[in-house]
């Protein structure tokens, strides 16, 4: 039978709302990735009988159990007891963990106090497993063929102790098959749309490979998976299949595995030594802080004119009094205005702009909440499209910004190197 | 005994990652202030025997189960099915639930499926709660003194059947005692200055009252809950210690329940009809993105210009080039000039502007990644301030811009009426 996984997560922080879970929704995709599904998630308080109790229960279904939580230095941290306790084993002090410790805290010009020291000590029968990020380390424990891991909760610590150390040791400990995957990420279409596009190089998958439809706010992630076999059959089988997938989705396809639309933009511009401005109406910023979240975007992001008021459009960006009253602010003749200015003043290669009805006040009969202009402006000239988004604003502003890096990134395949 | 509660959470999306379950937290939230304490939560697949078997389980230890997912109208959802035989009923048309179906799909210019028809049938022995916001209506299960709810996973449907119906049926249901809360929004001090300024405070507390802290990046929020007594005498005592608390917290204390900064920020200013423009570097547009989430932003927020490289700073904000070359652009000289600036150009009564190492790259001895020059001009004239954050570049901006925000509030405290 192949493996399945449980996930035990521990604090009352999670019972009482303070904090949401997100290692689980994590360790469940990279679980799933190396082939050992999570099949239950359970989180409990720091409670030593809840836990011993649960986690016997989970080794009764499951042959991996994955605990986060409760590891941390301070006192009311009852976990590592309680595993000792669960395992009939005792703590005692682990030297290499004690080294880790003290490497981290002497690195980061932290005294060594009595709670850190104590962070050594581990149940003897366990393997410590090392953590890079933090003083907790993992914990390995292995029982009648089953194994438990327990983890600190701190989600970046959980996951430099799971991708450099526990992965790859319960893929090896369970003689997991070969699986590997390759996420295409796609904007600019809808799910529906993609499906219909896909069904017939679906249809033809062979039947070692799936395809997961993964979406997003603004976007679809596709992710083809493959098992079985030899590992560069499998690999050349997913290269091909990407390769195939990618000439279908054209220019909706912007990346690979994770990769961000502003990473993606950012990366072509810099290829490129392209600069970029915006002038943002509707989204009030957002754009700008899309493109600067990217360390390095100083490198092409030279700046931008957030024009909420008509007064800023005409001041800033040159845009006609006349103009706006012809056609007001969200229209065709005005966002293409403010993308030339911006463009012009800020002396960028390209420039973004919008102006649309981001709601709940302000929508008319032929300008509902939603609508928004999109403008992109390059030396070739400008060009623009409306979108019709719908009544949510902090939606609204999502969908404009993404759409408008979209837009972006489309001007910049055909003029860019890669 | 008083009762406790148990949350379980159904759908494959949330064992794969591709959800992350945001449901659980809000729940144990609100069930924690009525009095009845989650003290587990459990996922698991849209499976019936498992389904089953999770759901008596916690009814062995639970008086009250909130099953949340495996509701909606595609057939894959297998929940209502499983209930019914649960509880050994049958799954019969409910006339009102049908009505407020076929009401919302009509008000959205929805045809009726039917598949939409399906979702007006449920098990006959519960008693189907409306969904003021979707098609799947909650289901209430009474079976022995304990209380099964069933609702949609949509967050915002759940949420909304929770607030409408559910919550204060489980208190009349359960007796629950009287509980009322008061939650007091702080920020620009730490948790753990906050506990020392709150010591004696916290000392004579009376037994039926207590104070939670809720941290959360840049904040922390006060919670006080009182139990117990008749209702009149619970609202009149905490609406002391409110009082008094705030009398200690000072200009710490910025709203009430929630509020956001750039929510209380949007308040002030158009209360006293006051407009606010900002002067961007490191924060790239965060902050006028967080003052154009507030629907109604357009009244008191007339623009920005981030000034990304320092030419954007000479050109749009008079930064001489000199200043630049002596000082460097993250320097009180640099940032002072930017707010006046443009609260000049931009002819608002208020200026942000940031300049700061938001990294990773960048810093230097002197002025190591996180150092942020922050200042505010108005009438007056101008006041700065120097942060200095982490290493983090997301976090830096995060509280680059809260900090920003905060040093508005504090000018706009001291000149309005509110």
């Amino acid at each position: 039978m192949s493996p399945i996984a449980e996930i035990i997560t521990i604090g009352d922080e999670l019972l009482i709302g303070q904090t949401i879970d997100t290692n689980s929704a994590w360790i469940g995709e990279r679980m799933s990735m190396i082939g050992i599904p999570v099949k239950r998630i359970i989180s409990i308080s720091d409670n030593p009988d809840e836990i011993k109790s649960v986690l016997a229960d989970s080794m009764s279904r499951a042959s991996v159990i994955l605990i986060t939580g409760g590891l941390g230095p301070t006192n009311d941290d009852k976990t590592k007891l309680t595993l000792a306790d669960f395992f009939q084993s005792e703590l005692v002090e682990n030297e290499e963990v004690f080294q880790d410790i003290l490497q981290i805290l002497t690195s980061r010009n932290f005294p060594v106090s009595a709670l850190n020291r104590a962070q050594a000590l581990v149940p003897q029968n366990c393997i410590a497993i090392r953590n890079p990020q933090g003083t907790a380390p993992g914990m390995w424990f292995e029982k009648d063929g089953k194994v438990v891991v327990s983890m600190p909760g701190v989600p970046f610590e959980m996951k430099s102790i799971m991708e450099t150390t526990v992965l790859a040791r319960l893929a090896e400990f369970f003689h997991a098959p070969a699986i590997l995957h390759k996420t295409i990420m796609t904007t600019g279409v809808p799910e529906s749309k993609l499906a219909s596009m896909l069904q017939d190089w679906e249809k033809v998958l062979p039947g070692n490979f799936t395809l997961a439809y993964l979406p997003s706010p603004g976007m679809v992630r596709l992710r083809i998976s493959g098992t079985g076999g030899d590992q560069s059959a499998l690999e050349k089988g997913i290269n091909d299949l990407t390769g195939s997938l990618v000439h279908i989705l054209k220019d909706f396809h912007f990346g690979y595995d994770e990769t961000s639309l502003e990473e993606t933009i950012g990366q072509m511009l810099s290829n490129n030594h392209y600069t970029v401005s915006t002038a943002e109406s509707c989204t009030g910023g957002s754009i700008a802080s899309l493109i600067t979240r990217i360390p390095g975007s100083s490198m092409y992001f030279k700046g931008s004119v957030i024009a909420y008021a008509n007064e800023i459009k005409t001041k800033f960006l040159d845009v006609n009094e006349l103009l706006l009253e012809q056609h007001g602010a969200v229209s065709q003749q005005v966002v293409e205005q403010m993308a030339k200015s911006c463009r012009l003043q800020f002396k960028t290669h390209f420039s973004i702009a919008t102006s649309g009805v981001a709601g709940p006040g302000g929508g008319t009969i032929s300008k509902p909440v939603g609508t928004t202009w999109i403008a992109v402006a390059s030396e070739k000239g400008v060009f623009s499209e409306c979108f019709k988004f719908g009544e949510h604003r902090e939606r609204n502003i999502v969908k404009a910004s993404l759409a408008a890096l979209n837009m972006l990134r489309i001007e910049l395949l055909k003029e860019t190197i890669t």
